[in-house]
């Protein structure tokens, strides 16, 4: 049996920079067309000249695996220091987004805010010029612990949503029943991205039974009560839910270790997955539009033109990709995508 | 300044086998004067038999470090096969308590119940004959998260405690607030032990911002408000509740790992982290009876005539005791036993 759909974008990928991109580009590239890029290098993209440095970058790495055609969608990082005038001058140079990390609330948020308000007129400008806002949607308060910070900053996420009534947002990696009930209210200059691996893990994957540095990302996967309603605003058709897998590879020693970091290289296997959640809700025929179109009509870029085959063909994930140990490795998918 | 008190007691530890046994066991033994030592080996510790052998190789263990007064209080396991013929006769040999693991529920428990019913005759020959049962108090539910296990144990733990009103319960290494609840309000037949990690460590401390693989255990320590009732519970002088370290040395291969043991290794800074915690409470009057005496007196044992001496005097804890990590490595502490 095969799958035929347009070609899908990923509207939250982390592709890292030197070797790791050259190593990992491949897995994104030969699947989506597109990708928004996450900011969170070290140093982070702070404007749109570095953004334009890391899409050469990019660019340079796909090509030299034969990916030439992937194009990778800029975002900038909102620190404390980001300006007005820095919104306009990336928007400029074609960054389409700007991503709000929470301080310290991730890999790589070291840079971010915990003063919201004050980005208030850096918000304005992008509701002015039309740059999309992404939000790691996760509290920085201290006293929460990390199940609770994503209920949590649904009150700043009020404020900014109603406050800039036509400024994009996109909540990010959605991963709770509270935030998906918010979003599923809100008007359609607001939406979510929702990962493959928050659709198949709850909490347990992560630390139920054993501690599996491999399944840890934040926000982590919750209850089964939160990941049903996930898969529920996945396969509703519901416009303001789409893909972004959020993939993010760490190297095997950052992992295995005493204190792992943050971070799920879903990319080798994001597809299958999503095939094996929609199959399993009878909801295939929802497929294409997540992965495919709500993305791109959301941040107005025309659809794909190329398709993407996946055949239903047993296959065990690796257990390494480029010194990556991807998500699933060892596990058996019934999908693959024929490349 | 110095604290001198009575000797003290840990009513909960993992002592281990063979090498790591005798690698540890100083840790334990220059500190305690007795130690309830816990029956999930490989096999399991099931009847008094296991339990005369392994009371062996421990007191082999601690005498081989000069430590030939270490007293071991001998346990066994409760799985489906436990008879109540298997109880009168660990009593006879002295084994003082039976430990309940719900099925799979942590570390070396896959030998452990799911149908708690079931064991009610044993239970009743426990009341009999006046053995302890100890409970790992975590419902095998696995539609709960990790998170949700120990309130829903509650409903079990009900029935157990008024089903047998005279039977001698200690919930192990309480970590809710929820159970802390419940426990106060038991008649005094029923206790908890609470460790000294669950006193300063709340989930963020595991997950937070990285997967810490060292602090990981089972059950995880919760909000920052079930920490605040377990520091009440501990420094209120309250009948209910004495001290278990809980203390489950991994070697540092199996922590850093892609798929980490639950387990912390507390041994080395229980005494120095109970001083810390008890100061901070205004509550150092509190300590002896917690760690000295109310074990001591719901077990019926005779209370100990040594005395342990702690000084103040910072030292950093070392980052390595025997192949194994211990909890705080790196970390300075303000008291340290006076060896």
């Amino acid at each position: 049996m095969e799958l035929i759909f347009r070609q899908p974008d990923d509207f939250h990928v982390h592709l890292r920079q030197g070797k790791l991109l050259e190593a990992l580009i491949v897995y994104i590239a030969r699947v989506f067309r597109r990708a928004l890029v996450m900011p969170n290098l070290k140093p982070v993209i702070a404007n749109g000249e570095n953004a334009l440095q890391y899409l050469a970058e990019i660019q340079m790495a796909a090509k030299a695996v034969g990916y030439s055609e992937f194009q990778p969608l800029m975002t900038i990082y909102l620190t404390p220091q980001t300006t007005p005038k820095m919104i306009i001058e990336a928007k400029r140079v074609g960054v389409i987004a700007a991503k709000l990390y929470p301080e310290g609330m991730t890999t790589g948020s070291e840079s971010g805010v915990s003063n919201f308000k004050a980005l208030y007129p850096v918000f304005q400008e992008m509701q002015d010029v039309g740059m999309v806002l992404c939000l790691h949607g996760e509290s920085p308060d201290p006293s929460l612990i990390c199940f609770e910070r994503e209920a949590a900053f649904l009150f700043t996420f009020f404020d900014i949503v109603t406050t800039f009534p036509k400024l994009k947002v996109v909540f990010e990696h959605v991963s709770s029943a509270e935030a998906v009930s918010v979003i599923k209210s809100m008007p359609n200059n607001v939406a979510a991205t929702i990962t493959a691996h928050h659709l198949v893990m709850t909490f347990n994957d992560i630390a139920g039974k054993e501690l599996n540095a491999h399944t840890y990302c934040l926000p982590v996967p919750k209850r089964p009560v939160d990941r049903e309603e996930i898969i529920k605003a996945a396969t509703s058709g519901d416009p303001h839910f789409f893909f972004g897998s959020d993939s993010a590879p760490h190297l095997r020693g950052t992992k295995e270790c005493g204190s792992a970091k943050g971070g799920v290289f879903s990319a080798p296997v994001a597809l299958p997955v999503l095939v094996e959640v929609f199959e399993s809700r009878d909801a295939l025929d929802k497929l294409e539009a997540f992965v495919s179109e709500r993305g791109a009509r959301f941040y107005e870029l025309p659809l794909n033109e190329g398709k993407l085959t996946l055949v239903r063909k047993p296959w065990t994930v690796p257990q390494e990709c480029g010194a990556v140990v991807p998500f699933m490795a060892g596990k058996e998918l019934a999908w693959q995508v024929a490349l």
